[in-house]
């Protein structure tokens, strides 16, 4: 587990998702109870299966380690405990993705890339307030990604990825990798979506509905029909 | 040809062309009757030529196989049926080609680099309806890139690629490997003109005539005078 | 101390800062009252250690050396005067920072990634005088960057870098290879900056006060918990 | 001489100024009555000293040789008759460059990495006639870069390259390497000129002639100061 989390941390750099050590990734094994996440401030290049850090599924570490956690560990777990689906979750700082997050504003599906892996807009969560910046924010961004999900009504399987408004992404999947993957994903999907909007000069509209509920489907659900069996 | 076909996909992530597994090349070989295309929802890095499905030309696979074919096979099948020419063809989500895709319009021809691969603008297809997108998506997605030359009356050998309307880019020639380096003209040509486009600031005018007869022939047909004989 | 300047210097290609041999790294070592920085003009590939210029705080050569240093070495003289917390400078023309500087803005602080780095805006000088550059170009460029942080009334800890008006980015660092990252914090950050504008349309807004303090204070000062003991 | 013109050749690639086979460097040597360049259409992984073309200095084939010149080589051989300063030519299809040139723009000084390289705007041609495109066109290319530079008394030397409207880029130096790293230059300065301006909103100047005069002649001319002697 430790081995595959520090492979899925480094392909943060190689799929340019990453600058210095702005991002990490994290999986659960909730029958075994434990969180293995990347080391906080730590190189990419540097780090080994060894450096990831252990903890049990509140966040705390499990017996003596010589590196802290990556300090969104908090946030994690409180998507862990509100996703049960949820096993990858990956954090990062991508450069599209974080103008859009800092343009505090959802991502439209504009095409079939975005509808291949997002059934609907990739939200993107309210400002946090003062008192819950000051109090635990690490805590509280998780608390509203999943307030973001829970008012709009939003399926975090269907929509595996949020920007955190002024911050970032968090993506997650069924696996590390396929968390990171889905980064990927926002990264690509938001360029896409920049460079849409101005060969448009304001007047992009979404996709039709049928165009989403037909590419979303034949990549996920009992219907699917991409990829290998 | 399974070798080549193999050899044509992997140059997709090398150009820049492709995130993640999203596009395909395949090739025909008419007189075999057999289509060789990509595997679908599997990584470049792992590909092996005995990996590239095989099928008939109705795109029926032969025999036994491990692994099923891209999604995109029955778009690939009307293509060749209806572009008798035609036989390499490449299917990407390149990221510049999508923003056009997405923005629903024609890559006018705004210089030289376009006239020398495209005699005239690089079409944008319409939506396809909903009927047509429940009933046989990838299919009718050929019709409608066939309709988009016929009622056109584009000639399919001049202007080797097309933007799918929502979705992204196709493009052929006379090898598989051909029809990958046409994708990657239409990733460029299309960066190229949006860049153009944001320093004109909409007052942009397509090249005289003049121009695009010039380039275009220097390279095509029986007085061309670029490369080597 | 010329090896560590050297991997510095050969840090900026790698972190796409520089174009050509347009960058540098300084190291200064108080104690041994000597300034080690790149040579003027040659070739990241070709450099090696030995090649690095040793001059005194002055920026007078010491001894016999074969190289010239870089031209920029006034303005390094005259921020280490000034600033006597700064160890490591480094000067880029990397192209983002570049377009921020040449469009004469200070960075305004957008997110998180920003604020996790510059305790506020990222400045940007006025234009030098006539006087000033044809006088001591060079020194005038440091003492204009001065000038800035004074009349400004800005920390250069907590803003470890500025733009250098129609010219390119300097930050500055607790060694010559933080110097650099501080470098490639700054280009990300005016990439960011710049998409954010672009979704917005001009309606961009700074983050509340209160972001900026929680991020610069996670990562800064006595209660820092970003990153290892 | 053959070795140097692939190597330079090859630099194209490397420094991101091509796509696919678009682009090619020459030399002249006006003692040996040669000029060397590129073959058409032949790929830079694929080429050997062997395989560039050897002329004489109309542009005449010497001798027998297995490879066809690039197409561009009667531009080249005007402009080496009208500036017999230059020794090594650049063209290619860079995508900032090419998007200035289909802009029909010349580029602004907007900040001191333009002048440290080009004493001046880069400047764009005007459109070539449908009579100058038909009965020579590559020939009509050099013609009217000369004339740009005549009717606008621009001095090749201080301003070592051009925009060929609709086109491309032309660069040239004292050697075929010093001729693609203008190649380089140009394409690095188009971008952040286009960064620049979406940065101001229409509302940028240059800089002022004193930082022109500065930074071009701190590099050039009996007073250089940069680089090593």
């Amino acid at each position: 587990m430790q081995q595959r989390v520090c492979e899925a941390n480094c392909m943060l750099p190689k799929l340019g998702l990453v600058t210095l050590t702005w991002g990490n990734v994290a999986e659960i094994n909730r029958d075994l109870g434990v969180i293995v996440i990347k080391p906080s401030g730590v190189s990419y290049k540097a780090m080994k299966p060894a450096d990831m850090v252990v903890c049990d599924t509140q966040g705390r570490i499990i017996g003596d380690q010589r590196l802290r956690p990556s300090s969104d560990l908090p946030t994690d777990v409180v998507l862990y405990a509100a996703f049960p689906q949820v096993v990858g979750i990956t954090h990062t700082h991508s450069i599209q993705g974080v103008a859009w997050a800092q343009a505090g504003r959802d991502v439209p599906v504009y095409g079939t890339t975005h509808a291949d892996n997002f059934y609907g807009p990739i939200p993107c969560t309210r400002d946090l307030t003062q008192t819950e910046v000051e109090e635990a924010y690490e805590k509280n961004t998780g608390h509203v990604i999943v307030e973001t999900f829970t008012t709009r009504n939003i399926d975090p399987v269907a929509t595996p990825g949020v920007l955190v408004r002024n911050h970032g992404t968090f993506s997650w999947g069924s696996s590390a990798i396929k968390s990171v993957e889905v980064g990927k994903v926002i990264e690509t999907v938001c360029e896409m979506a920049e460079r849409t909007e101005t060969l448009r000069r304001g007047a992009q509209q979404e996709i039709p509905q049928y165009y989403l509920d037909k590419h979303y489907f034949r990549k996920h659900g009992a219907n699917a029909y991409y990829g290998q069996l």
